[in-house]
């Protein structure tokens, strides 16, 4: 970090700051320009409560310098994580792989007519929420484990493989038991003890940016994973919160080559929850690949007017099927695989 | 809602749409403009998937119309309501309770010290947490139940009731046997299930917005504490995210007279966690009282340029104990007494 | 627009509102809900100030249901508007200009030996700015007149067309006589004067969206320059403000379907404004172009690191020419052409 | 500025950066931390395109470090600025002087009536737009030179100064000839043209905060008034444009403490623009005066269910004449005056 001193700042000042820097165990160093002083903070200050030093006499504000993660960090690891859910459905490498299906599991025969038409349009694996959180407690919470069984169902049918949501730690261990993969969502992005309990289950780890959420804190909130000792965890941006009103979220595409930049885990795209509108979904998949996207996740639904949650952002499978068409073409462009 | 056609939507698209809307059990309600259609919905539709009448050809969009909450709205009760911790620390009434202390419980001599000066100050509560999410796994997580322990203690010595945060339903019964409010952070704001589970608790809940939560959000997220039974809820607006990058959060004091305006629930307003700055921690809380606010939650360290967490924002017992004396005046100024 | 009454609307308030519209030369048309009542209004009412029905006594709140817009609104003009600079460079049909050069017009040295390389690497148009809009009065501002003949030279030697900015409306008439197109940068968006003058030039105007402008208010912006009787309009999305942080703006490519949708105007990308780091270009100009982009706006500079102004956003002429190949792939996978 | 190196970068690439600093005509000052190494750079750099130095091979990030304004800033004048527009209209003292009046200058009969109302009420200044910058070109511009005139009649009657908008450089003479104050508002608050020509006037200038502007570049903006020698400015927070979508803007009033603290500037908050419902604006007065504003601009119009501009945040005359007297009180608590 670097304490950036007022420019009324007393030498006696500046001394105090270097003095509660050693404090810490960290070695201070003072620089003195020709506006103002700044002291330079030398060793690893992750765990130290840097604001803090805000409150020192003199001192105008704290810029940290250091990375606030580590396990997630490019420089931890010199290859690109590959998370495997199933063969044929590998994030992270050439493979682009896209995940389809309904917001939520409505009932048996809408899942497995779901997951079969998501096969047969080129999808690699199934999405759908056995466990729903929903801004209003009035709204549709989802079927719970008999949700979770039909998953487990539709997964025997086709073979594709299953990525759901859990909401809380102490159902975690029931929804690995069915699941390949644990979605935790927006808005349990910043709920650390979920973090922690996917972590410990060892299940590859779906993890949706918070929508008000920084690359910095999503990269630390990746940490509460990866600490447990497991690595399989896929990224993924869904769109965050703004003042565009025409959009549910502005999708924030550029996240991919910056989390490529500053992480070596795979990065996903959902351009259903990032946009809002089916209309819009098509177009933004496609750019995803284009910009470098390791994977999909997408809402389809076989009768979206009719869907219980999220039906105007869900396409249909004969629009899945044409989207996969363009995606390969966009792929092979970009020497990626759809 | 509505569902406003597009200009060129036909005749028969909109006979679709009415039609739609009576399989949901509502009643349509045509109307046609000079430049296009819209179809008035009548009805209850709030566990219906309005988006999904997006999907129908020739609609453009839909605009809900009645208030997605309901036990928290105005309209639902007339009176204000008003949440007790303890004898002389009411909130939703003529006072404005203080509760102050420090961001984390540290140690016994810290909240012990703590609890006596902001007690001095002129304080009505004492926060303090023991268990803390933080957003990197590697700083300091709280002292846990002997944090509790602490706080049972400083409340003994000080008549103090205690508010202290919960972040995981599992902790609720531990956390309500030794607190006399539950806190639900910013972080868990839409942690459904923790709200439940306070909810059912029965104990008081100070609930925080989320830094990216609408106003029709959060009193939502309020009706998954109401619906429960539990009618001691008090709203805490903490400031949201924006561009601004002067202050951690921005404070937005508007939300007390929109809440009042919308709903009969009590608002405090947190100035430390909304502006991140002690230096501006006073002139927000004389704002909050001015425009009404039923009450304040303050970071209060006795040194906070040593402390664990949050020492930037957190002003000492000297600048509270001045601070009070003239939210006092300002209270009185708007009918109101600190 | 749609007046929504508070659920406790008396009939009298309900009936003054209906008058009010009445006065107002619009057709009032009540529904009756089962929680509350709306009014709905009939008749063009975009001239009107919606809002002030706000304060009649019982209404809860006002939404407008019309576009705002009418010239720019994709139902006022079937087929979708082409704007050509010149030969070879046609925005709006099936090609996908690039234009490219550096962010300021340094020195004739620069901009020539910048046209020329740009040009080399594929480019259909030259960019550079002779009068710059500097946050600090005391950057550099551009080099004005001389700039725009340095530009006007850079054309006669590379036959590329020109593109630069104007700041206000008094330099309109000069900065025609030198470039191809008018840009109205993001700090201008809403310079009503300034669109008012770029409309009358009759000269094509390349619109930058405002960093904080919704869609709708981007093309109310719009109708500025369409109602002085000029179609020749190219709509610029180049990232808008929000909390992100590791970026200059967050670029918000849903913005192209959804203008598509909203309007017949072409829509151009500016992947340097929009993510501030020369790094991150590439990709979004890809993600640009599958996303059904117009056009490019991109910075290069022969020497990014000693640019006078947004060095960290430029990339190198070498760059561009890998770039353009791998875009000339994608838009060939959408059926496009670079 | 501080430059940032990655963790990887080489002893060459260090190197290589402190001789492009040198080349700067700056000092570079190598440190070399525990993970990585960062080059300060010493000496006044608000000049040089620090983000060109991100370019080099092996920089991460360039940090600035100096406050990119210079004569805003609180260093560079010890007592704060008092902007004293006529007798009893000081802003920047003790007291808190309420500039009032409608959005728009309608006709003589409106802009009299309020003129007498507002005074009557207690206002010390009037406002009125004669030029008015609306988001549609369809929307009522105002009546132009004829308002001013009539603002200069209202003046003449009723003693009040005279607060106005100007639009673009060349209305600024003509606006200055009628005015006390000119204002610039938030669509022009980075119309730099605008606010040089405000400058060179010599004229007060009401200079509003942009809706998407940092603290930073407001005062950058500043410093284009400033630096033509008219040291009459007032800053004026309007609301800043977030996701909130229960008030037009959010109106961040812990910019009054941090302009406060980074400038000598006196500070305005404009509650109308920065709620838009009338409803809001009382309590959000009493807030900034209680949070140490140096004045208020109100919109106040005689009949606002029939105001022509801007009546949904409109107040009445006899709603200002409440609110006057509780913003005593308040005053009085904080050691000011209304």
């Amino acid at each position: 970090m670097i304490v950036v001193m007022r420019p009324e700042a007393t030498k006696k000042e500046i001394e105090h700051v270097a003095n509660v820097v050693k404090e810490m165990g960290l070695k201070p160093h003072v620089i003195t320009g020709t506006d103002l002083s700044v002291v330079a903070v030398i060793g690893d200050d992750r765990k130290k409560d840097k604001g803090a030093l805000e409150q020192a006499p003199g001192v105008d504000r704290v810029v940290p310098i250091l990375a606030p993660y580590k396990m997630a960090a490019r420089e931890s690891k010199k290859e690109r994580t590959t998370v495997k859910l199933g063969a044929g459905c590998v994030f992270g490498g050439k493979q682009v792989p896209v995940i389809a299906g309904p917001c939520s599991v409505e009932n048996e025969k809408q899942i497995i007519d779901a997951a079969k038409k998501v096969k047969a349009a080129g999808a690699h694996a199934l999405r759908g929420g056995a466990f729903k959180p929903r801004t209003s407690p009035y709204a549709f919470q989802g079927l719970g484990e008999e949700g979770l069984k039909l998953l487990a169902k539709a997964r025997a049918e086709t073979g594709l493989t299953v990525v759901t949501e859990v909401l809380t730690p102490s159902d975690v261990e029931l929804v690995a038991e069915y699941a390949d993969c644990l979605q935790i969502g927006t808005r349990n992005s910043q709920n650390y003890k979920l973090l922690e309990a996917a972590g410990k289950s060892g299940k590859a780890v779906l993890y949706k940016r918070g929508m008000s959420m920084t690359i910095d804190e999503f990269l630390q909130g990746s940490e509460y994973v990866l600490s447990q000792g497991n690595p399989n965890l896929i990224l993924c941006e869904r769109g965050i919160r703004t003042f565009e009103d025409h959009t549910r979220n502005t999708l924030s595409l550029s996240a991919i080559p910056e989390l490529h930049y500053r992480s070596h885990l795979p990065v996903v795209i959902d351009p259903s929850q990032g946009t809002g509108h089916a209309r819009l979904v098509p177009d933004m998949c496609r750019a995803a690949v284009a910009a470098g996207a390791d994977g999909l996740i997408i809402e389809v639904h076989p009768d979206p007017e009719h869907a219980m949650t999220d039906g105007a952002q869900s396409i249909t499978p004969e629009t899945l099927k044409e989207l996969i068409a363009s995606l390969k073409r966009i792929a092979h462009a970009v020497d990626r695989e759809v």
